[in-house]
Formats: C-alpha cells, sequence, structure tokens
C-alpha cells in the first residue's frame, strides 16, 4: 500500500538551518497544523520533541490533544477549547465574541492583525481589548501577528513588521499600567526568519521551512539549506503487456506509442494526489517513470513494472504541474496513508 | 468549525432513481471507497444499511472493517487482507503475485480487464487462473470488470460491455465443467447502469451517482433526478471593516473595490477545499458571497459577516472552477472535518 517516508536526518537538517540562522534553539516553535503539513501530526512531533522543541502551533483542538503530553506550550490556531482543556494548551482570539467561549484562567494567545486583513483583532484596540481579557480572567501568555508579505521582495515585508513593533512596545506598557506579566511575541514565519538578519521577537514559528521548502519569489541563501523530509511511494498493483495503439484508463485517453510493459500503482486522487486528466504537462515519477493520465480515485497507470515506484522526494515538481505550491501538494495527502519515520 | 452536512433524503432520493431506473434494490451494491467519496464512511454506510443494501465496495481492509458489521458483503478493491479477515470481507484480485498472500477459504473477487487497460487479469487467462484460484482452495465469490468509457458517448463502452459478456459464458461454462459455484457478476458503475436499459449482471456498483452527480459528456435523462448529498460550511473567525483600497491576504493579492465589512471563515487548502491563488475564474459561495483570494491553509476571506457560510450545496460549480471532476472536490475533503446527517 501508498506509504509515506519522513526522512528523521532531513527534518533535523531543516531545524539546525533555521537555529544556525536565528542563533539559537530555543526560539524555535513549529508548526504542526494540518498533520503536520500532511507529514502525520503524531511522527512530526516526535521528531520535533526529539529536537527539544518546546513550543508548537496546531490547527485546533483535536489536534493538540493529540500531541499535549510532548509539549510545554501548544497553540490552538482555530476554533475554541473545552472546559476541560490543559493548562498547556492555548486558545488563539482572533475576535472579541471569542472571550465569553473561553474559561476562566485559560492561558490564550492573542493574534493581532498588522496589515494582512484576514485574522486577528486590530491594534487599534489594543488597551480597550486587553482589559476586555484581564476582565475575563484570562491569562495573556502571548500577542503574535502573521505577516503576510515573507514571501515577497518588496518593503511592505517590513511595512508590516513595523506596525508590530509599535503592538509590542503598546503591550509592553500596558503591561506595566495594568500589572500583567508581559507576554510572549512572534510574528515571524519561514521566509519571515530567514530573511530576517536580527529576530527581535521571542519565538519564531517555522512551519514549510521544517519539512524542506520555501516559497519566496525571490532567493534566500540559506533556503538552499533546506531539505524535503517527505517521499511518497505507491505499490504496483497489476502489470500488463499491451501493443502499440493500446488505450488505457478512463476514456482512452492515453494511447501507447510503442509495446509496452504498464503498471497500475496503488495511490490516486482519492488519497490526495492530485488527479492527472492527460492537460497538464508530463509527469515523471521520482524514479524517472512516466505517468500514464487519466488517474483514478485509487490508482494510476505508470510505464514501468517496478514493485514499489517512488511519486515524489520533492513536491515542487507536483506543484509547478498543477500550478499551485507545495504546502498544497503535502496537506492534500490523506490521513489513511501509512507514514514511516526513516 | 468547517462542517459537512450529509442530506439522507437526497442519498435515499438517489438509490431509489437507480431502483426504479434497474427495477431492483436488491440489485444495487454502493461504493463506499475513500471515505464515501469524502461524504464519510460511516455516516454513508449508516444511510446505504437503513436503505436496505447488502452488497458494498470500499479501499481497503481498514475501510471494510470500520463498517463489517452493517453489510452481507464487503469487497476490497485494493490490497490484502489479514489472515484473521472476517467471511464477509472479499477481496479483489487483480494479478497472480496475489494469490499466495490471501489466505486459504477466503471467498474473493476476480477483477477483469475488459479494455480499460487498468487493474485486473486479462480474459485470455481466465481459465489457468480460475484453476489457480481453486488450487489454492479460494473461493471464487465474484468476476467483475470495470468500464472505463461509460461516460463517453460513443460505441467503446458497448464494445467493451460485449467482451464482459463472452468472460460470463466462459466462467459459466468453466463452473459447470470444474463444478465451483457460479460467481457473482458486476461491471456496471453509476453511468453505465443509467445508461443501459437493461441490467444483465446480478448487481451494479453505485458510486458518483449516490452522492448525486455523473460525469457523462452526453445526456441520460434519469440523472436529472439525482441530488447532491453534501453541502460544505464554514463558520466565521472574524471581521473587519475595511477602506476602499485595502489589501487581503497573502502578498495582497486582493484589492477592494469600494469600503467592505470582510471576514475570514475556518476552511483553507489544508482541509481540502482547492486553493484559490488568484488566477482562477471568480467563485461565489452557495450562498452568494464573494470569495477573495487568496485562500490560506486553514480560511479563507469573503465579502460577508454572515456567522456560517455555506461554501457549496453542489461540487460541479468549485469543479468547473478547477477544471476537475466533482469526484475530485469530494474526495478531497478532509477526514477531519465533521460530517453531520441531517
Amino acid at each position: 500500500m501508498a506509504e509515506i517516508f519522513i526522512c528523521s536526518e532531513s527534518y533535523k537538517n531543516n531545524l539546525d538551518t533555521i537555529a544556525q540562522h536565528i542563533k539559537s534553539k530555543e526560539k524555535i516553535g513549529v508548526v504542526l497544523k494540518d498533520n503536520a503539513y500532511g507529514h502525520g501530526l503524531l511522527e512530526i512531533a516526535s521528531l520535533a520533541h526529539q529536537y527539544g522543541i518546546k513550543s508548537v502551533f496546531v490547527k485546533n483542538e483535536f489536534e493538540a490533544r493529540k500531541i499535549s503530553y510532548l509539549f510545554q506550550h501548544i497553540t490552538v490556531l482555530y476554533g475554541g477549547i473545552s472546559d476541560n482543556s490543559l493548562p498547556n494548551i492555548h486558545p488563539t482570539i482572533h475576535s472579541e465574541s471569542q472571550l465569553d467561549l473561553i474559561p476562566e484562567n485559560t492561558s490564550i494567545e492573542l493574534k493581532v492583525n498588522i496589515g494582512m486583513n484576514r485574522n486577528g483583532i486590530n491594534s487599534n484596540h489594543l488597551e480597550e481589548f486587553i482589559q476586555k481579557i484581564l476582565n475575563k480572567k484570562l491569562k495573556l501568555f502571548g500577542v503574535f501577528a502573521h505577516n503576510g508579505y515573507s514571501d515577497d521582495k518588496n518593503s511592505s515585508f517590513e511595512d508590516h513588521q513595523k506596525i508590530f513593533q509599535q503592538i509590542k512596545e503598546e503591550v509592553k506598557l500596558l503591561a506595566k499600567k495594568k500589572g500583567f506579566q508581559t507576554p510572549r511575541f512572534h510574528s515571524l514565519n519561514s521566509s519571515g526568519t530567514l530573511r530576517s538578519d536580527i529576530i527581535d521577537d521571542d519565538l519564531v514559528r517555522i512551519g514549510i521551512a521544517s519539512y524542506g521548502y520555501l516559497s519566496t519569489d525571490f532567493e534566500i541563501p540559506n533556503a538552499k539549506n533546506l531539505k524535503p523530509v517527505a517521499s511518497l511511494y505507491a505499490d504496483k498493483i497489476c502489470t500488463h503487456f499491451l501493443k502499440k495503439g493500446s488505450r488505457i484508463g478512463y476514456s482512452g485517453i492515453t494511447e501507447l506509442q510503442e509495446d509496452s510493459y504498464v503498471s497500475t500503482y496503488d495511490i490516486g486522487y482519492g488519497d490526495g494526489l492530485f488527479r492527472f486528466n492527460g492537460k497538464q504537462k508530463k509527469f515523471f515519477t521520482a524514479d524517472g517513470f512516466l505517468l500514464l493520465p487519466k488517474t483514478s480515485m485509487d490508482c494510476f497507470s505508470a510505464l514501468s513494472t517496478q514493485e514499489r515506484i517512488c511519486v515524489f522526494k520533492d513536491a515542487r515538481k507536483l506543484a509547478e504541474v498543477f500550478h499551485t505550491i507545495p504546502y498544497e501538494i503535502l496537506t492534500n495527502l490523506s490521513s489513511f496513508i501509512k507514514r514511516t519515520i526513516v
């Protein structure tokens, strides 16, 4: 059956790359949301724990509970938490209406909008909002932002970081004034971290770079050291020897140009491998076998007789074929595929 | 949090449509593979059981075991089965090498290639292959094929059905000659069933039509009665009032043309909702709100202040935007999204 190999050495290499750049291991927080970007939440959590990571970020409480025993701080980026949640699970606050749903004494992280205009509260209401947090007897554990321009060369990235800098100053003053502990601050994702010479925050949030990729529209020298962590394999279902002119798959889209051995392999779009319908450019597997469209829900055909085939070792190739980013190729991989740490 | 509503009435309506067409409820087998085409295996299995379905088809043994208590016959389409498998779970045989891996006395289904040249054994080796099945003390419970041309108007569909007809005749003769029980025969999927006036097989395998869709390149009158079963909903994360000219999301791709209320909703490509990068055509949710690219891994922005938004009630609209088929839109929906039968 199809299987995803998770290379522990590459994962360590990627975190080392970040650690060397920011000259600290302690400041690294890793993003494990969405089943660890499709790599397998439990598998990547165990590697992150092994590396000494203390702070992680997950999608929701469901993910947080699965790995709560491994980390000191688990931030739930979306949705609420239940009344019997654990003290190391920190929900993210994006709006006032959420405050009523969080149990007293919960240690929360506040998301602020620094110009991406997506999630988080607006900074012009900061004092008022923090007062509400205190009134509700919640603990302000962290204040953070997401810079939506980290991948772009233009100056928007720096402009937005300046806004976060102002927010930090304001929160520090409010902490003194109102007598609460200064929260931790974080704003940089993978590309934001690797493009910054000085890290002024308490933590960086490393997602895609830990999995071996970066999607910037300009070159960041350190990014060259990153190594893809996941490789996707599929096993043979059966082989046919077919004559020149034979047609393969739905509507017979593929027509063989010569007598060939053709095999089917047990992964398809139902497993989250994007569907080839014959209109994309030619795709060769990592070991060089031509994939023959259309692909099916559970299998694809290839010009190969191998028992096992490596679909990809680097998601960028598939991302290019499907005009998307490696993130989508990876998160799309079904949670039902077996993950094996190697 | 995001939620998928499964409409039990539509599911029943779709099976009724098939039953009326083939003038039998008993001949309907339903396809529950790939988490019931993304609808939720347990949810759809319970509805199929309620309807009186006896035979179902799943992807692998993992899926089969989850619903083994509900059906008389569960065919595992791919992969092997374990030594302690259950008697109502039938593995599919595609190749000789598989035979060695199946425990004695297992009741199997044999897949034959009738010209799709994908899975299954070739019919020219039928007698020899069946003898091997008998030698291994396996029970030949079924013989089936998949017609890869059911969606196409040309005559290939009928040509391939004729090959299956010949195979059936040969197997019936072999059964008499070698003294085994005549197996059940099936070859028609949703479109194959609805385009055929007479059903000569023992069973039809209904997948996509049971979920409310058909992807034929020509009109089949009965297909108009099918009703989509799944609707996808997302909940609001927060709302911002933004001035004309404000930019939203990664790289600020969306620029507001006027002062607007913009909200984010808690589903993204990490949940299997295809990623909008700003290059696709405009998409309006089922309740008419404009989605604003780029979408994120866990959320999207829309020109709406609704607390809950209906992303789609019919997957065809999204399939069109992403140049794919409803199957892929549906199977792509993460198994972690809550499914609720309504």
